[in-house]
């Protein structure tokens, strides 16, 4: 698997074709997808018990040593990187999945071996950042870097302002890295959104345009797989070729929607993300990865160690006995890092890849009927932000019964910006669930719920109505206690 | 307990009066010191059994979830932080250690009450990052805010070329930084070092007056606390000199050396560190923490939220019911992170900061040990870089028999620097030792062996022995093998 087959698999005639053959193949009925999701959901409970294994697995593996007299075994065994990949099957299946045995086995021969890079995996060039939020900026250096290499050594100083372009509902990282990275926040610039959410193509030209025309040097737009508050998905296709036609880096904060690439029924979601020069992608988010599990993927090829490369003697000897392709230090702009691969790698080897883009489609299914149950309850207080959602994200209020059928004005709107703040208290006061809100202010729209649906926990038909009946039964609890004079 | 009280502990009469009869009471023989650091290490293999109970704890405490029934019990138990401290004992105390059960007890409460903030008791203001590279970005940032406020929203183009300063010897990440931040690394100016590998007063003052002379703008000296590979201690007080005379932030690199924080004979390494603008720690070097566990601290209070904040209405609601001090996030310029801070509170909290404090000190003194033996050694071919080492670092050379009693030539010189890297290769493969080995370019001296001595493993004296045998019989063997035409 490669990311650049999945991003392809999206384009094409012949290939759309595949795929919806594909799509039918691995879904016949609609039951498939649910018994699919299910075998992987009732054995959740039996693959936690690895983690009662893990003291067991580092005593075997003798991790633990204290004294002189067990010197005699060797604290690391070593093999080349050629015979590792003999000894530890590293190949990740779309389909096959581990028993716990085998991931016991994978572990223990980690631990074994561990020490050397197992990096080698992930195909076109990339390295594990530390978050989202550094692996926007591996792009805005990157970008930089090709276009004005001196700047690695001579600063921005001299130079005219270089600017970024990103929508107004993408991740507020990229106004941060702007900052951090000496750009600036007036020259990181917003790019108005249609209705569903998505960069309005119009308006990036648009303001493309005027910057030139004022001096400054547009040099990188970011478009969005996913962005936070209601998960839309820009049109890459288009926001590429106007980066084509103004010679611009184009780079996709994935983060939280790049999880959609093992998807079957949803893929098309990412359509022309080939097109980008760089993505951004963490698995700890839609699929479930414990924090941090970030990538930041690049296709220009030698860039990243180019730009990032130092020659740094004590760590990086070019002396080794080794293969030194595999030092990735010089990509990266951190010195000790944690082995954040190996976690995605274990979960992509240990459920087979595939089970990843079923619990994802799943998700999105989920999150499509969760949207038709909110339609239903519209008489009883619930309300859409969006008609429709593209990703997971549904964003929604609650009317409680006393603010229904009155006239919507400013201050009726008032009160109902303050239902979902009320209820979020009661929530965690109770301790019965966890949903966050938010405002979409550039919307002049106050607070409403928020529910993320990921790949796991795995939910269900009867818990939306029971996370529906909560909020309901909450609000209202909550009015009566206000109106009580209680809170 | 906090840090400005240590620092501080190392200066003015009374204090040193103070901690010189701390120190005498504390090790009133020289057995005192290893008794208390051999307790520590005898009991390692039952705190390591707490890993076994990981299981249990989160079954437990019902953390594993996967379907509606069991949603009957609360998702988190919501406490205010008021009440958290009560519940949670958060003190951390110099002496007192903590039983396995109350360990346990802990970590049960964490997994209850989680989800809720933990940072408070680091005391000034500062923020965990995922690394020292990254913990020194925030230093340079806070520093150029702090002069120029508007680069925050207007970037660096029009400016004049800002520039630090940072010793030769000092870790890389400063240029790296200065790279990825704009300044450019030729906006990075190396400083000389004095022959213990110190950061040279008259060299950094000298270069200073240059780069003002040539229209730049000195910003910001970069001193180390344990530089890399010698493991110096620049002189905090002379360079704070310098820089309160030209207005520049002083900001200490102490990722290597910050744990000496803790030490009781060794503490005033540290001396003149409270006259620093703003610091970096990483607990995952000499201490022990697991990676990733690294701190930025700053005594400029209000700078940090300022010099970072955005409004993130989704994120970081201001219409909480609870005290949003607690809510670090406007800090920093990551958004999902790791609680790397749990790990550091549970280790000092565990037991007890002093324990560190022992450890460390035991730390130095078996590396004065090791260098010792390596003089005793000298006939037997071993040549130390340096007389004596300020920290826990000790460089030296194995000088084989047949290289012995000649004139040294260069050539000479470079059969010499191929010793280490031959007998690294020989340890990973035979896997009986992991020992680092480096050059010193800028000293025109090559690869030489680097020992490391941290909080764990406990080296003990015999054990010492031990590594030197063994590179001597690795060094042998090597050249053996090459002279016999094996290699």
């Amino acid at each position: 698997m490669n990311s650049d087959q999945i991003c392809n698999q999206s384009n094409g005639n012949e290939q759309q074709q595949q795929q919806q053959q594909q799509q039918q193949q691995m879904y016949n009925s609609p039951t498939d997808l649910i018994n699919s999701v299910d075998s992987i959901r009732l054995k959740l409970t039996d693959d936690w018990k690895l983690l009662s294994s893990i003291y067991d697995l580092l005593v075997d593996e003798k991790a633990f040593c204290t004294a002189s007299h067990e010197w005699n075994e060797k604290i690391v065994q070593f093999e080349q990187p050629k015979e590792l990949k003999k000894l530890i099957d590293l190949k990740i299946d779309e389909n096959k999945s581990l028993t716990m045995p085998e991931i016991e086995k994978i572990c223990r021969q980690i631990i074994k071996y561990s020490i050397s890079e197992l990096c080698g995996y992930v195909h076109g060039d990339g390295i594990f950042s530390p978050g989202g939020s550094i692996s926007n900026m591996y792009g805005l250096v990157l970008a930089r870097y090709r276009r004005h290499p001196n700047i690695k050594t001579g600063g921005m100083f001299g130079l005219p302002p270089l600017v970024l372009f990103t929508s107004q509902e993408s991740h507020y990282s990229l106004k941060k890295a702007a900052h951090w990275l000496g750009f600036g926040m007036n020259n990181c610039i917003e790019v108005a959104t249609n209705e569903r959410g998505q960069m309005s193509i119009e308006d990036l030209e648009s303001k493309i345009l005027d910057i030139k025309a004022e001096g400054r040097v547009p040099f990188f737009v970011n478009a969005t797989a996913g962005t936070t508050v209601l998960g839309a998905f820009d049109d890459f296709e288009k926001v590429a070729n106007i980066c084509e036609k103004y010679n611009l880096w184009l780079h996709v904060d994935a983060c939280l929607g790049g999880s959609a690439l093992f998807c079957y029924k949803y893929r098309q979601l990412l359509k022309g993300l080939h097109r980008s020069n760089s993505f951004s992608w963490n698995p700890h988010k839609s699929m479930g990865a414990p924090l941090q599990c970030s990538l930041f993927i690049t296709r220009e090829l030698e860039l990243l160690p180019q730009c990032n490369s130092l020659a740094v003697d004590y760590l990086f000897q070019q002396d080794k006995f080794y293969d030194i392709s595999y030092d990735t230090g010089n990509k990266s702009i951190q010195c000790g890092r944690k082995v954040d691969a190996f976690k995605l790698w274990l979960m992509l080897k240990a459920r087979g890849y595939g089970s990843f883009g079923h619990l994802l489609d799943y998700a999105l299914d989920i999150s499509k009927i969760f949207v038709n149950k909110l339609k239903q309850r519209k008489d009883h207080g619930f309300r859409l932000v969006l008609d429709e959602f593209q990703y997971t994200n549904v964003c929604f209020w609650y009317i409680p019964k006393h603010l229904r059928n009155l006239e919507e004005t400013e201050e009726w709107n008032n009160q109902l910006y303050e239902v979902a703040p009320k209820v979020k208290e009661l929530m965690i006061r109770e301790g019965t669930l966890m949903l966050g809100y938010c405002p979409l202010q550039y919307r002049n729209v106050g607070n409403f719920f928020r529910m993320v649906f990921t790949c796991f926990p795995i939910i269900n038909d009867s818990e939306l109505d029971f996370i529906l009946d909560e909020i309901e039964r909450l609000a209202e609890q909550c009015h009566k206690h206000t109106s009580n004079g209680f809170v």
